[in-house]
């Protein structure tokens, strides 16, 4: 019977995820810190195939600066994913912890955290997510099939090319990290309907590729990324702090997923907040885009649409509305956020707690910048995205998020009643 | 504009989901024990719709003994599902705990459980699951949206119309619980992909449902129920103990889905264990479908074929197959299983360990039966099925598995640097 190369790498992938899963935690990192050595020495041979990406894109349609940018691989870039993977070995292997056991019934009853099994990672044109995933999902002891887009193949190949080698060398195998070669839709889609090898989808990309894996896959899947994140300033909020956690969230790194998208102004602190934050944010060169109220304290404040609310920039443009009470805020975030973080800025004890009670979103902060959702921020180590959905993990996914509980039953010759 | 019955109860679900999800656990109990008495207060009337019910299937090609006996509602089953909902008041209320806090960087970053949102549950004709349902649901914060089958739709509204009596009546959304009263597909399939309001689906029946869940949804789904489970007895076995639980998982419920499907015995102990086991269970009416080597002990062993390893009886029928060694139990279980529940009969340390580490099912047991596999023998409280998948939850799903959890982090005004 002839399979699509699909099948044959997920069944590979399989086969190889049995061996992973009981592989001790001394040979995943020695395999990590060999592909880490071997990345570094082949670094030529990853520019060289990466510089063919380089020059495919310059003619396509969808060529930008940005995009070539991302794409880019070169001798510093390369040393970053050998030191990501170098962190990833350091980490607690979270394979094999058990995180409780109890005796009911006289059977001694107990939760093991096993690796998921085959992950499927469907990405855009960064080169480092071949390498940080691939890290990711092996110290977690799970097989990944990498399908990354045709702009990266060239560089996405010279990568799990030498990936699989170092897996050899350190006697795990092969098929542990494995590329999908062919780039076409269908070959996606066939990805995405493959339960039978594949226990887990993570898209990692912009809202139209995680929209069609949500679309078209039967696989589970989980949701990152989609950051429409707000900071509320609360009536009698300390204005300095509010100006500077507010500017941070917005400014630090606009094109991020846990940037600040809108600005919610209680209408009492208007007065005083206004005038001293919309300087400081256009002196950094952000759009403001505001609501009738908000516009009364600046004429460059553009009028915001409806549209502007559910809107993630990821760009130096930022939403402004003013409005009347905790509750209003708390209803506008909870309607138009993609639920990935939030922060109050407060001096008031209650409305500090109602915020982080009310508001269903992964990372809810009060007096801090949203920027820190973020695996090594939390202290989880490297992450493989940030989730926006409700089921498995929510916020950062570190090694935890790759692995499940099953449980262990010891008994002593016990039947049921 | 228009909206279906669909939208606008999920409308409603995810309107009342938001008030539960602060709601105090003293008034989700009240509620809860509001319900049970009204159920059994009104039981006449839950009876005489029931009755409509029972008189529709009679008249039906889907209607079977068995069937009927499910739909069936009396008195006395309308007093277990009221006990069942002050069993789950019992239960200690998941939301609300906060399972870690530490500090990173100054900032105070915690994890607090939550309610999901608004549960889809997609079912049979099976009354009961409409009040475990909403119990379970109500009890851990969620809204619910009910979709039974036609054929026990007169049971399913008259049950939902004294249960949001009693919520409203204790105070609470009636929305919190909600039936879909379209019982076609057409509904069905539009709740299956009501993402913007419907944050979980639980498919709760036969495996042409779930199929047909997992294929059309894209709200993140829950396999429950699928159980191709077995037992393996290890050569060296205590052969009184192995025939005990043998017996025991195969005959104690056959209908259930933590019941063996498929015993494994090692050639090394199928001369002792074979001819005790397999007149204890032609004792108790098991049909078995047997291996060649299982059929040299008995005549009235029937040849097992293919599908065999692969079916999911639920009946009294049991497949035998003798194996070589401990690697080809393994290997067995992870090919057909369907990662419910496998237990090992052993006397040995290191096998005992070897099958708990490698069988890669929900539940593994050494020397107990696998029907233990249930949300009140394992110590959870009563439970929304069994996952058979692994991501969010494996195994019984308890309360803890209707929550998510967030992360809410106290700062003092920090910036991302």
């Amino acid at each position: 019977m002839h399979h699509s190369e699909v099948v044959q790498k997920a069944q590979g992938a399989r086969a190889a995820a049995k061996v992973l899963a009981t592989v001790s935690s001394a040979d995943k990192n020695r395999a990590l810190h060999y592909i880490a050595e071997a990345l570094e020495k082949e670094a030529e041979s990853i520019i060289a195939a990466n510089a063919i990406d380089l020059e495919n894109l310059k003619k396509k349609e969808s060529y930008t600066k940005a995009f070539y940018d991302r794409l880019l691989l070169n001798r510093e870039r390369i040393a970053g994913m050998a030191a990501g993977l170098r962190d990833i070995a350091a980490l607690e292997d979270p394979v094999g912890e058990v995180t409780g056991m109890w005796y009911r019934s006289g059977l001694q009853i107990g939760q093991v955290r096993v690796p998921i099994g085959v992950i499927g990672i469907i990405y855009e044109a960064r080169p480092n997510v071949t390498v940080d995933a691939a890290g990711l999902t092996l110290k977690s002891g799970n097989a990944v099939i990498l399908r990354g887009s045709s702009e990266a193949i060239n560089s996405n190949k010279a990568l799990v090319a030498i990936i699989q080698n170092q897996l050899v060398r350190a006697g795990l195998p092969r098929e542990s990290v494995t590329l999908i070669e062919d780039t076409s839709r269908v070959a996606a889609q066939e990805l995405m309907r493959l339960n039978q090898y594949v226990d887990l989808l993570i898209p990692r990309g912009g809202p139209s590729l995680i929209n069609t894996v949500i679309e078209n896959a039967t696989v589970p899947v989980i949701q990152t990324g989609a950051g429409n994140c707000h900071t509320y300033i609360d009536a009698g909020a300390d204005v300095e702090m509010a100006v500077k956690i507010a500017v941070n969230a917005k400014v630090q790194r606009p094109g991020v997923c846990n940037a600040m998208e809108t600005l919610l102004v209680h209408a009492d602190i208007a007065d005083a907040f206004l005038p001293a934050v919309i300087p400081a944010l256009r002196k950094e060169g952000v759009e403001i885009r505001g609501c009738e109220r908000t516009r009364r304290y600046s004429p460059e404040v553009v009028p915001a649409q409806e549209e502007d609310w559910e809107t993630e920039y990821l760009d130096l443009i930022l939403a402004v509305k003013v409005v009347d009470s905790l509750d209003e805020a708390i209803e506008h975030i909870n309607r138009y956020s993609t639920q990935h973080s939030e922060a109050i800025v407060t001096e008031n004890y209650h409305r500090a707690r109602e915020f982080l009670n009310r508001v269903d979103s992964a990372a809810v902060y009060v007096n801090a910048s949203t920027r820190f959702t973020d695996g090594g921020e939390f202290g989880l180590g490297a992450e493989m995205g940030i989730s926006t959905q409700k089921l498995h993990v929510r916020g950062p996914m570190g090694l935890k998020a790759l692995t499940s509980l099953k449980y262990i039953i010891y008994g002593a010759g016990q039947v049921r009643q």
